[in-house]
């Protein structure tokens, strides 16, 4: 449960591609963050987003939102935001910083559409006061236990047994700029 | 996604104790919860941990730390965290907002304490640098979807059909303060 490691692999090296690739399948998979923001009165505040599943991180997050929304007041005073995934059933985490910005491009909203976004947005695209959030990610960490449930409880009977502590897998943290330069 | 219902259940009703009832499932039933905090450089940051299961949610939640991790620094300059449980599976959130504050107290180590810790807290109580990060929740917001992902599909469906959004299920907001002075 903790994240001092201050081990970050270096852009451009095989760890780093291969934890860039374990972030981007967990992001994918897990499909729903939570979007942390900060409200007027100092109180941190969270609610579920849809990543959109079918995009590949790329180093920015794009999430569908009303504008008018209460969020996007939040973020246009403040564009610091956490997201966050978690799926404690395959204890699998990921923590991401970054800067979020309300985008109204008709042409990204007709891109990243997705089917499914319907639930939300009943007159899809069309939707006078759809929008889109990016938020570029500038730090993120994932822990990655065993994937499935069972691996993750045998590692916490050997480190019961043992006495030495469960790693909870890995937390790597990632420093995403140098990716976001050259994948594009 | 949206968050913006300010319907809130005035505390005494039955409302009110249907939904900390709902609200105390889910967090029971998920345990493990991301914590966020403000680094010293502005910027949101998360990390899984265990809430312990066990115990009740009164409006307090406790969190067991090493007093030396990096997460107790920020949680001492600034005292505003999040708390979210997510389990994207059954499509059930929720988010919290509280002060954190740091408790070495033994015996409150002694009273939370449960076996599976041991993994993360090798010397289990007797750990020097053990500690408790309390959590004094002053909102809290949950969405509960139907309990399986079946029916939440099936809700989807049909809000497509019908062009009426798809509520997600229940999004309540809970004022928790006046919960907490009459339940201890």
């Amino acid at each position: 449960m903790n994240n001092n490691d201050d081990n970050i692999a270096a852009p451009g090296t095989p760890e780093h591609h291969a934890h860039l690739k374990t972030l981007r399948e967990i992001v994918k998979d897990i499909d729903f963050a939570m979007l942390t923001t900060l409200d007027d009165d100092g109180t941190l505040r969270s609610r579920p987003m849809s990543s959109n599943k079918e995009i590949e991180f790329d180093g920015d997050l794009w999430f569908f939102t009303y504008a008018s929304s209460h969020k996007v007041d939040e973020v246009e005073r403040e564009h610091q935001v956490g997201v966050s995934f978690a799926d404690p059933k395959t204890q699998r985490y990921v923590s991401m910083s970054g800067a979020a910005t309300l985008v109204r491009d008709k042409a990204k909203v007709e891109e990243l559409w997705q089917p499914h976004l319907k639930a939300w947005f009943p007159k899809g695209t069309d939707e006078p006061d759809i929008a889109l959030l990016k938020v570029n990610v500038s730090k993120a960490e994932y822990w990655d236990a065993p994937s499935s449930f069972v691996a993750h409880a045998v590692g916490l009977v050997k480190a019961t047994l043992t006495g030495t502590p469960a790693s909870g897998g890995e937390n790597e943290k990632l420093d995403l700029s140098p990716v976001t330069a050259t994948s594009r």
